[in-house]
């Protein structure tokens, strides 16, 4: 079964988008369904040299608006790209989707074409590189006004991806606050702190802002307002402390070392880009879906249809489904 | 007049806030009070040289504990050092405080010995280094949960501060947020949005986690818990940064290319390094305190005594007294 692809989502256009799907039909031999406008996505994929891979085009003759709200989108655009992809993907005729369109509209067609599963807030987890291994953050943007239970619920699930994905066997959990001690942060992040201690998570307690880096923790559980501004910060100052630095060493220094530093500089900028990840799995529907930033190119693309591939291969929704399932006593008690 | 330092908080011991003083009153000239036990303070002063300085000791027998809870720190040590130097500047024998102990403790103190300026939610600005100039950041730590009439007044506070200290004229005022419009962002944030666009300041709308290091704006607004998490994810990102660098470079290239980069490597470092503010400013209190990191070194410390003595040369207490106290009705309506 193929990934859909929202190939009119992005700032980028379908180019981009097109350009991903070949190359991981190419390197993968990945079975990819491009949804769009079809007289595009023809000559956009003759272009790219798509032809003879394993990619089909189903057309949706809509596109939602990267600036469109998304209630709009779904009352006037049931033809569009992006909830055409998930039909596909809720009719079983794709077994995951991807998309870089306008995330709020994909997070809502998310909710009517799949559902969320039953009694859980579904979370965007990402990955983030740190000094030892990569570590899942969630929520990084569905949620911006959360419940003590849906941190629970999102430690859960950054728990299974984080097992499932990333081989740990038993996550170490972490909570997202401004001291170590459960007495310390927010309200919200109090109360969650005790629903988490008293779960059989593997909760190791909260995790202040400088320890995320240090990569001693495989989960970081905070609510999505939080979670999206660390992750647009990050990105941020990686970006600036490069430039900083390259102006600190100065274009005659950089020119004189030469090949080596400005490889060094390369491969750490791989280890920061975020193009490398692909994309942001959305965990707590009932089905696999891959959120790509706005801004992605064909690399980001082409990795996030390798990660949706891998995401259904392991049934990731159906363990999410599992483990969440079994706890909708506790959700309900705990409200 | 002279800036009380409390000489027995932080983790580090009297040795570096002594010798902080030590080096801000040979350096710079200033008048500098240190508070707490007087034989362990006369030693370490003979020792670090400071005899001949205008530096003076004021005698407290208790010292607060950096993990002790500030109620009890409040009720049990009415002579703990923290709560003498305050004290001394209430009594307007110093001009300013600074402290690198136990926060909480130094907020709670602050309350009860300075109080805060009628209405008026008190938080702690942080100046935060970004490719053009440091942008000022308020609130980060003093109130984990807020209304939206104290992000307001953060606003109003931020601002002030950044066009007496920094001399913006008219300092543009970002509201830290997940999306542009002000529409988006969470229930706080969006209620925060109408203030600020009503107020008189020249506020820009919601900044991204992205933008905050490219220096467009000069005031950053947040409630505590999102800014302390900001800025400790920020301090432990370029340390992490760093060391990927260094690593991705190699120590051979590193010694091979030698002075020139390891020089680049340390001017950088200094521009991301917490100690060359020296500590954030707690405003909205009836005077001036500086609160350091716990961890700060001699040189935070010097630089904090500067930054104390500035904000007291340029009335800041005053200013921002005068600003928020015309804008009492304001705050009851909007409350």
């Amino acid at each position: 079964m193929s990934v859909a692809v929202d190939a009119m989502g992005g700032d980028r256009g379908p180019d981009v988008l097109v350009k991903g799907a070949v190359d991981a039909a190419r390197d993968h031999g990945f079975g990819i369904t491009l949804v769009g406008i079809e007289d595009v996505l023809r000559d956009t994929l003759q272009r790219q040299g798509g032809d003879d891979l394993p990619i089909s085009i189903y057309p949706a003759s809509q596109v939602v608006d990267m600036e469109e709200s998304p209630a709009d989108s779904l009352r006037h655009k049931k033809d569009s790209s992006i909830r055409v992809a998930f039909e596909l993907v809720r009719q079983g005729k794709a077994k995951a989707l991807v998309s870089a369109g306008n995330s709020g509209a994909t997070l809502a067609t998310a909710m009517v074409a799949l559902g969320r599963i039953n009694g859980v807030r579904p979370a965007i987890a990402t990955l983030m590189p740190t000094l030892k291994k990569p570590v899942t953050m969630i929520d990084v943007g569905a949620n911006v006004d959360c419940k003590p239970v849906h941190l629970l619920q999102f430690g859960i699930m950054g728990s299974v991806f984080s097992r499932e994905l990333l081989d740990n066997s038993r996550p170490r959990v972490g909570l997202l606050s401004i001291g170590e001690e459960g007495t310390k942060g927010n309200q919200l992040v109090k109360r969650a702190y005790d629903l988490l201690a008293d779960s059989d998570l593997d909760f190791i307690g909260n995790v202040e802002g400088g320890e995320v880096f240090k990569g001693d923790v495989d989960v970081i559980v905070c609510d999505g307002f939080v979670g999206n501004i660390c992750l647009k910060l990050s990105e941020g100052l990686a970006k600036a402390v490069l430039t900083m630095l390259s102006s600190e060493i100065g274009e005659g220094l950089m020119a004189e070392m030469g090949y080596p530093l400005r490889s060094a500089f390369k491969r750490f900028y791989k280890i920061i880009d975020y193009a490398e990840y692909g994309g942001a799995p959305l965990l707590g529907i009932n089905g696999i879906a891959i959120i790509c930033h706005g801004l992605s190119g064909s690399k980001a693309v082409k990795n996030a249809i390798q990660l949706a591939h891998e995401l259904a291969k392991i049934k990731l929704a159906d363990k999410l489904d599992n483990f969440l399932s079994i706890r909708q006593k506790l959700f309900k008690a705990v409200r």
